[in-house]
């Protein structure tokens, strides 16, 4: 089973815009991280090996479709590879923390297989929204098309 | 074969909130559980290990669909991970307790895989509407959405 | 090739409201079998390792369809794990007993993977029905919709 | 593989109601035999092992399903295990003969997988209606929902 | 690769109506053979082994299907195992004669896994109705109906 | 790899109707061979296990569908198994013959996995016709339905 | 990983009409090619292993389909083995100078799998074609109808 | 795990118009490299093996296609194998140049399993045209046909 990332931290960015990752969540990452701004005002954090992957499936489409040639370039194109110092702190980028609003205050969440550096208000607005939007949820999170790419070999009955 | 919760029990909350969990169900799992705000008023008790392939899915899931990444970060960010002390006490958060409606009193019943907290109250009259909803069912319990068999096939190499 | 429960007794109830497992019966079961309420009006006893079998397929299904969610809380809620004493005594609980309407004379009927203890008043208009249901019968048992989703490419856990 | 039962034999039945199956059938089935009433006005007589497999697809038929939980009680529930005695002697219900109205004369019919035991003259008017069916036959046999099920590895190229 | 039979010979059906097959088809079959009732007019000589491979697919149907049951009754009641004799002479049964309408003058064809034998005319009448059928023929001759692909996936084993 | 025939050569038939197979085509077939009459006005001539292989499928396929018997009895009743003597002559039939409309001077052309035996003139006005028909051709050859049924494991890459 | 043929030379034909291969191209070549006309007007020389793979498909197509027969027979009749010789000159036919027009001055185009010889006026206004054909291109170089997944299985039997 | 290539540099082309790769992406990579004309105005730099691998799936593409001959020989026409000197420096040529508008000033990128150079100005303004368009974006990047053939391997549940 691979580590899942849970829970909170309240870090503050120091005055070289450096994150201090908290022990509960560095102690599960790898030295290797990456740091890519995400579809939402925020960062994600991830383990290099993890974000690799991410990128396998775009790797192997086939480059004759113009969305995935831009998208390729999308994902990488401001990411960078970054390893914590002896205390965990991870450097940022102008353009990281811009894409992000970051001021000093932060809140850093665990988000499975990443983490995400947010605005504290930022993410109070966007937790409101998706808890009203799942109470009595019915139905799937899953795109129709992806199902069998991801189910799990069965139980042997 | 995997564990499988069944029956029930009624536990008192103690004055620090905690929850005992009985030794038939407390025998049954890991020393290593996870508490989370299920969808319906109710808390859920989980093996970490279980409830961490529950997220497998959607870690697996392209994150280019908002749903997918709003669901991810549902599923982990009110989450805790907990340890029985020796009595078998398990810690609730003062929004679990909320999202569950819970005071002293409360119904902890085997659900399967994992185990579920509710208010008496609120557990009898969601029995009493299920109950109906089963008697001479004629159909599936699986939503028509989900089999691998609707995923779209491959493209040739 | 699994144990098939054929055939019929008719045991009474004693006065602690036990039935008695014949030995034909008992002999091909475990010493852990589970009670529960069917759907129709009767008791299903079961080995514990099928009835876990059971549920496998909806510990699997994503549980954030609601009636994913409802039927594994009524499949589990009412169940009992017992074990038959020396004599192969199954104890039902008061709840059982009135969801079959069972009094002193029982049914007990092998139904291949479980047994079933029916009324046997019940049992004769639920026999006549089926009979004359089943006589020239031309097609499929098995409802088309489901195969694939309950084939062992199982839904995403 | 299997052994395929063919051809007939005119046993009667003896004054306890058994029918001793003839040394060509006898031989080849083991001696585990289920008797049950077939849909048509006659008995099969099945090796234990085959009329259990036969279950096996039931068996695993999801039970939420109402034709499913009635089928399953309609297969098993006036079968008999039955043991040949040392001259091959196969006992038949009272409930058995009625269903086949079957007399002292009798048709065994070797039947591939299984015998079936019929009255001559039932007999005689259903393979008149057969025979007239499959002349200049052109199509499939097999129910649209099979051939999966039974496909071969196709031929090697 | 299996045995393929090929060609022709013209035996005459001795005073005793058996049928000596030519050393070019014996020495390919088994000396344990099934003489069968073709649909056509004719009669089809194959080793047990195939025809009891030919039979497999029904006896896995589903025999919920009215058209299974009378088919597997069909292919199976009028069917012979028989041994060739030193000279390779096969019996035929009066009924075979008379669904082939042999006289003394036989035609045996080999058919690829089996053999047939046909009234010459018959032969004759059908030949020449199948060659103009397939002069510059252009398509299929596997029915469309039949792919597994179109099939359901069975239901799990 | 399977040996794969091409090119062309121009022998004659001598006075006993026997074809003589240039070395370079017979070095690569076997000494068992198999003479068929094509559907076009010409001849086949196959590996004997090539042609046993080309038949497989029909083997296979559900002999309840009429087209089905038909095929296989056309696909082999006038085939014949030959085996080129020291010269590599291969003797013709009469009927052969006709369906080629052969006198003595033939062509023979290596086609890939057997050779044809033209009538000169009958081939030049056939080549004539496809060439024209593949000039800028953009499609597919093989039948929508067959491609998954026939095509070979791909070459690794 | 198998070779791919980049790049260009521009060789003259000699007064044989031979074509010698640049030593770039050569030396990634096995000894024994095969010269066919493509379906442009050039020629394409392969390995003849790779040629024969190409083939193999068809092959393996049901030969009851008219465009099969005749497309085999296009793809071989005019092809030619060949082996160049020490200075890897490779003998044209004059059919096949015809069919690429070719004059002394001729292109040479690794093509991946093959090399395609052209005359370089011809190649020149091909080439402009193709440029602005892909520039900008969004959507898949494969045709849609050949996926093997979209083929149905062979027929069960 | 394969390389990922990310982040930037901005090397100047040299008056050879030689590109030198910065150490960061050229230990990356193999000794062996194609120089292509990618789609949009700029040029690819892979390694030759996965240039190699991306050709393949055209390889087996059915070459009756026509799109499919036409982009076999867009793909490879105008490539070239390079191999970088001591420097890490990497040849242009002039068609190249003029493909992606360089002059002096150059932008590389790193875009996974390739590099890709660019005139700065050219790549401002692409970039700024797929930030806006992946903002809030919902759904799949990849073209229908392909999820399931590019999934990951699923976790094992």
């Amino acid at each position: 089973m691979e580590f899942i990332l849970r829970g909170q931290a309240r870090p503050k960015l120091d005055d070289k815009w450096r994150v201090a990752l908290a022990p509960k969540f560095r102690d599960q990452m790898s030295p290797e991280l990456v740091v890519v701004c995400e579809m939402e005002p925020c960062l994600g954090v991830y383990n290099q090996q993890d974000h690799d992957q991410q990128y396998q499936v775009y790797r192997e489409a086939p480059t004759t479709f113009a969305q995935v040639r831009d998208f390729k370039r999308f994902l990488l194109a401001d990411s960078e590879n970054v390893h914590p110092d002896g205390q965990g702190r991870v450097p940022l980028t102008a353009e990281q923390r811009q894409h992000a609003h970051l001021d000093k205050e932060i809140l850093v969440i665990g988000c499975g297989d990443h983490l995400e550096i947010w605005d504290p208000d930022v993410w109070s607005e966007y937790k409101a929204r998706i808890r009203s939007q799942y109470a009595n949820f019915d139905g799937s999170i899953l795109p129709q098309a992806v199902p069998a790419a991801t189910a799990p070999t069965p139980p042997s009955p």
